[in-house]
């Protein structure tokens, strides 16, 4: 008998474990038998929109693979507004980098955009499974080599470009994520006020 | 007989390779017998004090670990300014990632600051490496990490402190490099103008 196609569907990609190894399998050939490893050392959580996961001036010794939904990494600045650094939606990974490799505080926090479903990896299991499986070190050389790359494209993108090219720049990018999360979120990423965002956006519908 | 100290010292520090195995060495247990790997497959190369490696609109299929010297990484802004995006001293690596991990041409000028000495890996030859040297695999996973944790925070700071607050974290960070590198360099580097950086840092001598 032949499985209903959406019942299919579901067992393959609700299954966050299922999910993340399609994922490693894109950019590296991660075997079938280090699965078992993965079910064992990794958590899964789902939080509610608005939930945080990273409070301000906490630990954070997690890093986070969105297998459904949206967070976002922002601090509060000086005038106490919100100010977004970095999104996650789906096969993305994302934690306070520094916080998490060293062990101390967080000062930014990280916060469920829309209800999402993540797996978890702590700091010190991230570290054995490297040590366990050097295909999943490879994956993660290769995703911060990435990662690095697109930082230093962003630092020049913010320092050269206006915030209407900044904008173009990212919906070219990004084209089904520049509807996906509160306005006043993506502005303060893209370092724009709302207001300018919005006749950005009416000026390139 | 013994050696003379400094010749020693000479020996040890002025030939490339061992200078990086020795880098490598504090990060990951990098073997004796795979230096002859890197002799086979790592360039080196001396420049002088302002001459390019990498031109603008050029391939970047180079990556620089700088054994003596000083790097910088720049573009021209819109009104045709130099802005510097990153330095590297000794031990650092520097390139532009996305033209060298793409193989696409570079939108950075990389330039020696002072005469220097690097070690060049060429894209492919990295990639090589990575599958015959596990340890060299593992120390750039390392070195990325690290890299993007700090662009991580090098976005939060360049979006919320103040150019006086930014100078003051870059000199308890670098101490030794405030005065090593043209001021009008480092100005801009730091997202302020060369006659703030003045008046900062004659405010904190």
């Amino acid at each position: 008998m032949l499985l209903n196609p959406y019942a299919a569907y579901l067992a393959i990609y609700m299954d966050p474990i299922t999910r993340l190894v399609n994922h490693l399998q894109r950019f590296v050939p991660f075997s079938e038998k280090d699965i078992p490893a993965l079910k064992e050392h990794l958590g899964t959580l789902h939080v509610g929109k608005k939930e945080h996961l990273v409070e301000p001036l906490q630990p954070c010794n997690e890093h986070y693979f969105v297998v459904e939904g949206c967070l976002r990494m922002y601090f509060f600045n000086e005038k106490g507004d919100e100010q977004t650094v970095q999104f996650a939606i789906e096969d993305w990974w994302i934690t306070d980098h520094a916080a998490y490799t060293q062990g101390v505080d967080s000062h930014f926090c990280i916060q469920a955009v829309e209800s999402s479903t993540v797996l978890t990896v702590n700091r010190k299991i991230q570290e054995d499974l490297f040590r366990a499986l050097p295909a999943l070190e490879r994956y993660f050389r290769i995703i911060y080599q990435r990662a690095f790359a697109a930082a230093q494209y962003r630092m020049r993108v913010r320092q050269d470009y206006s915030g209407e090219d900044t904008y173009l720049m990212f919906k070219k990018s990004y084209p089904d994520f520049v509807d996906r999360v509160p306005q006043y979120m993506l502005a303060s990423y893209l370092g724009i006020t709302p207001e300018y965002l919005s006749v950005v956006k009416k000026r390139h519908a």
